[in-house]
């Protein structure tokens, strides 16, 4: 029997990709990813934050990967304004929460800034690329930025 | 043509899944999942870092998720020790990692040490529960823990 035990631990594309936890998405479906070929990493919009930082200069340093693609989408829960988004998580959870949320207004604008992170950044090797994706929810579209 | 743009933007099954980054995992796969139906976190490890406590709290209070899956696996990267992991980064970047790598010892620990991270967080509702799960990368078993 297969087991992913037998695949070889760098990702056999040499890409890592992030992108947004939305439940409407199945990156494995939608890029025609097969396993070990990617590191998947995904939170809230698919922002590129510190902690994505350390899982890219893992993903970089010891199992060699050396492209991402950042995925945002339409219709995000992050689009908006952030000071309202507060007030609603606060409402939820009885507490201010104690971190930016990260909410933006234009995605494309959004997928931009998530690259200049990316290529400032701290910590990553030097001979690293990255583009940029905006996935269309109502047409499944997945369109290339910048 | 169906697109993803028409299921609900709140997941299904009210769950959100934190997982490792890991190439190997396709968690749509591994658990059966449809479309639309959990939210999916991944970053080195599957930790619950504080980027994932603002991506649950985001799927808790907009989106309505009150259930967490935690699932670390044999086989990580990230297991061993702390130091001599940031030397390999560092000299593969050429930079000390201004964050810490997150490396862990013993992954049933681990996951236990992220449910209680989760369980104790500021900023998630009150009524959430949470579980662990080792995945065996050799066997391809999903294992409960705690």
């Amino acid at each position: 029997m297969f087991t992913a035990g037998e695949l070889p631990v760098p990702p056999a594309l040499g890409l890592a990709i992030v992108a947004c936890m939305d439940s409407r998405i199945d990156l494995f479906a939608l890029l025609g990813l097969h396993l070990g070929e990617a590191h998947v990493i995904r939170n809230a919009g698919g922002l590129v934050t510190d902690d994505v930082l350390r899982s890219l200069a893992l993903s970089q340093s010891l199992l060699q990967t050396r492209e991402t693609m950042v995925i945002q989408h339409t219709g995000c829960g992050l689009h908006g304004d952030e000071e309202h988004l507060r007030r609603r998580v606060a409402e939820a959870t009885g507490a201010h929460p104690p971190w930016p949320l990260g909410a933006f207004d234009d995605v494309e604008a959004s997928v931009l800034r998530q690259l200049e992170i990316l290529r400032s950044a701290p910590g990553l090797v030097e001979d690293q690329s990255a583009r940029g994706f905006v996935y269309e929810v109502e047409t499944g579209r997945l369109r290339e930025v910048g």
